[in-house]
């Protein structure tokens, strides 16, 4: 499919992408960029065979990327797999070799910033960049958490602009596929209204329980006392600190209505608590519980 | 170590307990007391040879109850592991026939409660009444449910009085121990504290997520593109609504100021993103990240 793949931040998603588009023989050659910081986890992706090369220094990087693929019939393509508070800094440095024989693709987990940040630095979105979210993930991080299926049976979204290339969508879309993602393409505004939704929102709140009861003077005590139910809960706190608060930021005009929309939820619940209405709490109790069998029977469905 | 172990609600936690009885062989008998319109269940507990015997009606059970054990040596013991609301009916049924050759023993999962039932209906705490909660569950209910390891290495707290038996105390604390339970003692006022913090605020947080998100226009579509996180985070939305408002409503003075102290939490981040303040925001979630990596480590050694 691709001359070269070449993958800026091999960590989960990057390394995984890399060990799919292998299996599948999606590329001839897959390069790993990363900063000078990144040096051991690059070599630690080449020593495991997720990458064919590695470079850490601008400027090998865009040279190769500035030279047309050999064949001539075939694309390059950049994959963009870095936190999203870098995906700036890169089109910035991506765009003095900025090339037509290349498609453009980023993995972040929030889309109005991206394109935003493509408009700021290009003055316009590309239309050889296509922007998407693989929704899956972890909350290890680094070459080594990379999984070959990560992606399968798992959703996919593009949001492309209105003047995004329809053959490099449909490319990017065809690679996904075969990475085994359920795609679907969407605006990007309304992506980050959904995944706030579902997402945001939850990983804040796990990480404000963990953070209110870590406070908590009795904390030791307490958690010697947490099941399994208070594991599973708070799962997502163990994400990683600096990924999220990037999200938060990119985010945070999705994120704030409802945070407040759940404190309304939350206030409701203390009224029918204090008014000793268990009718109502069962009733909203019961609701939730349908709910959720409903999203369960449909995403054990896609497994 | 018993003559006849008889429990009421053969259940996920009684069916267990009946299970990991069995299997230690710790009663000659093992009798399942139920309603009406439990027949159908214990029918299947004693199909499953879960118990040996099981009765539906109040006088066949106190009846059997009002005989010393046969031996003259052991004891017996009731098991009330039926819904926390209608414990205190259940001390009103057993009142008449109250044996001093017995120990009787809860499993609710709130403790003050318990007592307060207790002396409401006798009019003091009984001796030989000894209160405890394992720490084990799962969303699942009923005797199909029921598992013969469910309390291996998990916390079983137990909340004796004052004038709680001494050695009653230790016959109950000897019987979870051989079922592989962690078992501690504490007051039951403290008991209800930590459980509010790790148990019931995080399942009212889930349900009212739930809720919130099942009432929002674009329900399916949302749920569509939730992923494993959501999943995790919203598992303890799937267990049985009536209990979990029993549960509410018997701990309910523990459960409001967390609520409120929880929105406090809620409005700190919003504050935090309103101020842009990422530097604040990347520290709240590093400090939790770090709770409950020490939380994980704890429990998995328990594990």
């Amino acid at each position: 499919m691709f001359d070269k793949l070449c993958i800026f931040g091999v960590g989960l998603i990057g390394g995984s992408i890399a060990k799919a588009a292998r299996l599948h023989q999606l590329s001839r050659t897959i390069i790993g960029y990363g900063r000078e910081q990144d040096l051991a986890n690059l070599q630690l992706a080449k020593q495991l065979g997720v990458i064919d090369e590695y470079f850490i220094e601008a400027a090998v990087i865009t040279d190769l990327l500035s030279h047309a693929p050999q064949t001539g019939e075939l694309l390059n393509c950049v994959v963009i797999a870095t936190p999203v508070a870098s995906i700036e800094t890169i089109f910035s440095l991506l765009k003095p070799v900025w090339s037509a024989n290349t498609i453009y693709t980023d993995v972040g987990s929030t889309k109005v910033n991206i394109i935003n940040a493509a408009e700021r630095v290009f003055g316009f979105v590309p239309d050889n960049l296509v922007p998407t979210h693989p929704i899956a993930g972890a909350e290890k991080s680094g070459v080594q958490a990379a999984l070959i299926d990560l992606f399968v049976k798992r959703r996919l979204v593009i949001t492309p602009v209105t003047n995004t290339n329809t053959e490099a969508v449909q490319t990017i879309k065809h690679f996904w596929e075969i990475l085994g993602a359920i795609v679907s393409l969407m605006n990007a505004q309304y992506h980050d209204s959904i995944l706030a939704a579902t997402s945001h929102l939850p990983h804040l709140l796990a990480f404000a329980l963990v953070d209110m009861l870590g406070h908590n003077d009795q904390q030791h005590e307490i958690l010697n006392y947490a099941a399994g139910g208070f594991r599973d809960f708070t799962r997502i706190a163990s994400s990683d600190p600096a990924m999220w608060t990037a999200i938060c930021h990119a985010n945070k005009t999705e994120i704030i209505p409802l945070l407040a929309q759940f404190k309304t939820e939350l206030t409701k619940i203390e009224q029918l608590l204090l008014q000793d209405d268990y009718s109502q709490l069962a009733e909203l109790f019961t609701y939730a519980n349908n709910v959720r069998q409903g999203f369960l029977q449909q995403f054990d469905h896609q497994l």
